[in-house]
């Protein structure tokens, strides 16, 4: 059996990095032959997990093609958020917890994809029904990419089954969720060391609705004044980036995650689609309220998805 | 909850039925509200096996969205091999062994594909997850979806796993699955009472190859004298197809399920690309001989893929 690399998405958040790695392993426990790495530098909030306990990063790859024939995806499945030479590799599995969209295989393909808040919370599942046990310090990075995704199981995408594969990771890692949880969170939001394209551009996504491009970035703060105090600056780099890259539209997703409320900013057309998506006008600074928004892919992609088509 | 209709592909064989009965029943254990339908008639070797084991075929639907607003795939996941007006309804489970195309969702969905011979071993498999039992009567017809797909294990698509489930579940079911095997697959080989037109098309699937549309169908046998002491009227029926819908060549797979040999018999061109692919050359009267040739799935379009590229 020829190795295979295990990925998460471009941009990658916790759970894109932590689930590779997972998979990876138990893979390999179960006889393949693979290495996780990642499509990108980890950001603050996942380099605070691997720092915390005591894990090396995967290495970052920018295409699979020169190295392997096969890759197994995980926590993303559409082409244009995977490595930029997807079409020339098969994929072989797929471990995901978004929708399926911009995918298509040659043959048959070993798919698990659950609608949950995680893909480390698939992964758990995994271990489980192959009767393979979960190291204590793999398990604290898979609670971190849980509370990552779910915000600490306030987010709208939670169900119980992320409720109850963080307490037993929890337990395995030894750590007090809670605490760790909101620890490992505000090392995500120190925005002030993040220059105005980190801010927008470092946790977007690309979605094709409708014929539009649709760029969609969220940022996690505890202080939406943090974000909105640098308004101007960003709706400039959103712009270049419109300008370089040929988006349609860039909306930027502000979630407080303390009190789970967000804010939309808008640069570029078509404005009032996204209007009727929400039912909600923009301000005159291109910005739209959204009460008890937190989930960009169950309460943002959605409404946008009906609207666009 | 409301309810959801299970369905497997148009033009069902023994799997698509039997599968979505069988993922209903589970799904319906687990606290989901649903009914396993049909896209089409049960061919003979299905009823055969419904009769057998003293079960009730599902209803057969030609709409699902005017009955409810979700549904779950067995057996296929690509849109037009699905109900007619499957845009119209939201996919919330799926269950297959086949490639992934053409299939896309608006949100996250639950997905469970293996590369193995049938879907009913993967439904086995979600049985024990969820620790469930199989009952005697649908072990019998998962059992005979086995038999159906893997041509009673002798398919180069039969896996380790489809060897186990049916040993598992013949046992549940209490058969000798050689001794019904053969039975259930003579049930599907009454050719005498095959129009020439359900011969040739009963099974047939369109694929588009290097610009070229070729039409593909596969009939089982017990005797391939019984498919060709009528090869005249065969070949102008395909003939009649290609004019009126548009084919550049029709193949027929006629399988003796006996020996697992084949013999193919072409109508239209190129004849000389089919000849590539296989390494050999038709006859005058168009057939030729595939000896151990018995998956059109494995082992004939892929070499047609690549010889048409």
């Amino acid at each position: 059996m020829s190795k295979e690399l295990v990925f998460g998405h471009q941009k990658p958040d916790t759970d894109a990095i932590v689930a590779a790695k997972a998979f990876s392993y138990l893979q390999n426990e179960i006889g393949f032959d693979t290495e996780a790495v990642a499509l990108g530098e980890a950001n603050a909030e996942t380099k605070f997990a691997f720092d915390h306990f005591g894990e090396e990063l995967p290495r970052v790859i920018k295409t699979a093609a020169n190295e392997v024939k096969s890759v197994m995806l995980v926590d993303h499945n559409e082409a244009p958020q995977s490595v930029s030479d997807i079409a020339d590799v098969e994929v072989t599995h797929v471990v995901d917890h978004h929708r399926i969209a911009d995918f298509a295989t040659a043959g048959p393909v070993w798919y698990t994809a659950r609608p949950v808040g995680c893909t480390s919370t698939i992964i758990l599942d995994l271990f489980t029904e192959n009767d393979i046990e979960v190291p204590a310090k793999l398990a604290g990075l898979m609670a971190s990419a849980i509370i990552s995704d779910t915000l600490l199981l306030k987010s709208p995408t939670t169900t119980d089954f992320d409720v109850n594969a963080l307490e037993t990771l929890a337990k395995i890692a030894g750590i007090d969720a809670n605490s760790y949880g909101m620890d490992l969170l505000k090392a995500g939001t120190d925005l002030d060391s993040k220059s105005d394209l980190e801010l927008v551009d470092g946790d977007a996504k690309t979605f094709e609705l409708g014929g539009k491009t649709l760029r969609i970035g969220q940022v996690n703060t505890v202080d939406l004044d943090d974000v909105f105090a640098r308004r101007d600056a960003l709706v400039k780099t959103m712009q270049s980036e419109i300008d370089a890259k040929g988006y349609d539209i860039f909306l930027l997703l502000a979630t407080n995650i303390l009190n789970s409320d967000s804010k939309l900013l808008a640069v570029g057309e078509p404005k009032a689609t996204v209007e009727t998506a929400f039912g909600s006008k923009f301000a005159a600074d291109d910005t739209m309220s959204l009460p008890g928004v937190v989930s960009r892919k169950k309460q943002v992609v959605p409404p946008l998805t009906d609207a666009f088509a």
